[in-house]
């Protein structure tokens, strides 16, 4: 570990390991609920996503002190129908629920053509995509939808209904990274508007409301009003489709139902995770190849024009990483040495 | 059938249905197409959809003429495996092929918990919205996505790519029609920059580019340009998405291959068409009603802000239609009239 310039240290891959796994047991999750959750932190800070990488180490240890996570629940995988599964992550965070579930719901692909995986009861603050990625590395398309807590309003509305509800997307690719998107239907990220106020700036006027339902350009009034859906009406109807699909179609809460059970304590999303896994080989049998390759011509036709793939950015972040290791700002990681036991 | 004023011919739904048929009938198609494709538009009408009503006999007619479309397709059901149907609609129109396919969807949905049908090789010139009503009006959680022609750019980019590439959902509620939505990935529908070319107005400069790839305010030069997708690069990693689900991942063609097949006949699209279906009772079991009683509470706190549910707008005017009938406009309907049969 050296110091990459003054305002950075530079760590690499091993040592986020590491560290986060240090911080996690410290913060009193059980060994294995660690590894699974520093796996996701890695990844994000290895992708060049930082609030997606052990910034998170943060909210996770605020969501285990504030007693919101079962710190070693043992995640419990039920097959409620033929071509699906369930795990109840028994209120542990999701990431040990979605490695007990993965291997089963992959088989369940293969054999039936299509097959779905709910997490239930489970803790959420990570992305999505390292679900998509690691079932599309297994050569499986992936779609994954998750609710979060009620910060949104549908649209020609001003009242906080949805969350920021991402939808993710995974598609295998020969010879690569698969083809990956993850994104909130709320027009921004929570933590953008965070940012606005802890820098003291105003955000544009068409991203929420406040408390009264009027437009406002006050961050922290949009922090305690209502955040907007991207893309108007379809956006906002994509957002009811996560609530729905995530919610009442697996029998866990809705996004209303994760901020009330909160109850003010401040802690990440708690409920459900929808999965659905379909296995090209089923439509396609012998002529997989053939067909994958025409996938690979429509990239093709995007990245011929100049336009970037979703998961491009970060790629090449990645390929960085992974020799040159990350530079964590110095702010930040005396925070995250401050969690440390015995530091 | 009256004049309901000047400009406008007042139908049943009785009539439509009659008229329709005869028309199709009469521009060649079999009995069983021009059966399923008269209730698609008979439908549109009664919903106050009036560019997906009996104004698309003149585009199905269109397709015809120019040999676009098999007349007499048989479409051709498998089961490529156990919890898949496809049916080949052998270059017909696609309702008939998802009539063949809907049952033995619906069937597997249930016996499996999770299910997916392709429609292949099927002229679309119709919306999804019946497909995924008709699904959910069974009980089932549907999902239905198809390619069109390539006539939209990619986030980033200026050349078409990707088609028009609707998304349609659909979720059954007790005692009343399902959640239902329906909406094109680009930034407007094709017909409306078609409305604005013949008004000889001018379109925003947010909807497309000229050939040249420069944003324009001409409509015709964005219809023989590109347009755009709706929500910036988030619209347009759903319509990748719906290209990968419904061309290469279940066989057929993508946007591009569609408008090269059509080879400048301007016919409807040709390709293929997936349609996943859940059923709730798979994770749900004997907790089915309590949990869509929890989407109910989500639709009744859009609803009690003053917002609408998507579908809203459409089964208020079916209910109009169901006892007032319908109105064509005057020029619309001696168009339609000239292609009747020894009229």
């Amino acid at each position: 570990m050296t110091d990459a310039h003054v305002d950075g240290v530079r760590l690499t891959l091993d040592e986020v390991r590491t560290l986060a796994r240090r911080v996690l047991l410290g913060a009193g999750l059980s060994r294995a609920h660690a590894e699974a959750v520093a796996e996701t932190m890695v990844a994000g800070e290895r992708d060049g996503c930082a609030s997606h990488g052990i910034y998170r180490l943060l909210v996770a240890a605020n969501s285990i002190a504030k007693g919101v996570v079962a710190v070693d629940a043992e995640p419990v995988v039920s097959e409620p129908a033929r071509a699906l599964v369930r795990v109840d992550g028994g209120g542990g965070f999701a990431q040990l629920a979605f490695e007990r579930g993965r291997q089963r719901l992959a088989e369940k692909a293969r054999a039936y053509g299509i097959a779905a995986l709910a997490l239930n009861n489970v803790v959420h603050f990570a992305a999505l995509w390292p679900e998509v990625e690691a079932l599309a590395e297994e050569g499986l398309v992936a779609l994954v939808v998750t609710p979060s807590h009620a910060w949104v309003a549908p649209a020609g509305g001003t009242q906080p209904v949805f969350g920021t509800n991402p939808i993710a997307f995974g598609w295998p690719r020969a010879g690569g990274p698969p083809f990956v998107f993850d994104f909130a239907t709320s027009a921004v990220a929570r933590g953008e508007i965070e940012l606005h106020r802890r820098a003291g700036k105003p955000v544009p006027d068409d991203w929420g409301y406040d408390a009264d339902g009027q437009p406002t350009t006050d961050a922290a009034a949009v922090l305690s009003g209502a955040m907007r859906t991207f893309g108007g009406h379809k956006g906002s109807a994509l957002a009811a489709m996560v609530e729905l699909l995530a919610g009442p179609l697996i029998g866990d809460m809705t996004s209303r139902g994760s901020l009330e059970a909160d109850a003010g304590r401040g802690g990440s999303p708690i409920g459900g995770e929808l999965i659905i896994a379909i296995d090209p080989v089923g439509f396609l049998g012998d002529a997989v190849a053939e067909h994958l390759a025409r996938a690979e011509a429509m990239f093709g036709a995007i990245e011929a024009q100049g336009a970037r793939l979703p998961s491009q950015r970060r790629y090449a972040a990645r390929a960085r990483s992974v020799t040159e290791g990350v530079v964590i700002p110095a702010a930040l990681y005396r925070d995250i040495m401050a969690l440390v036991p015995g530091e």
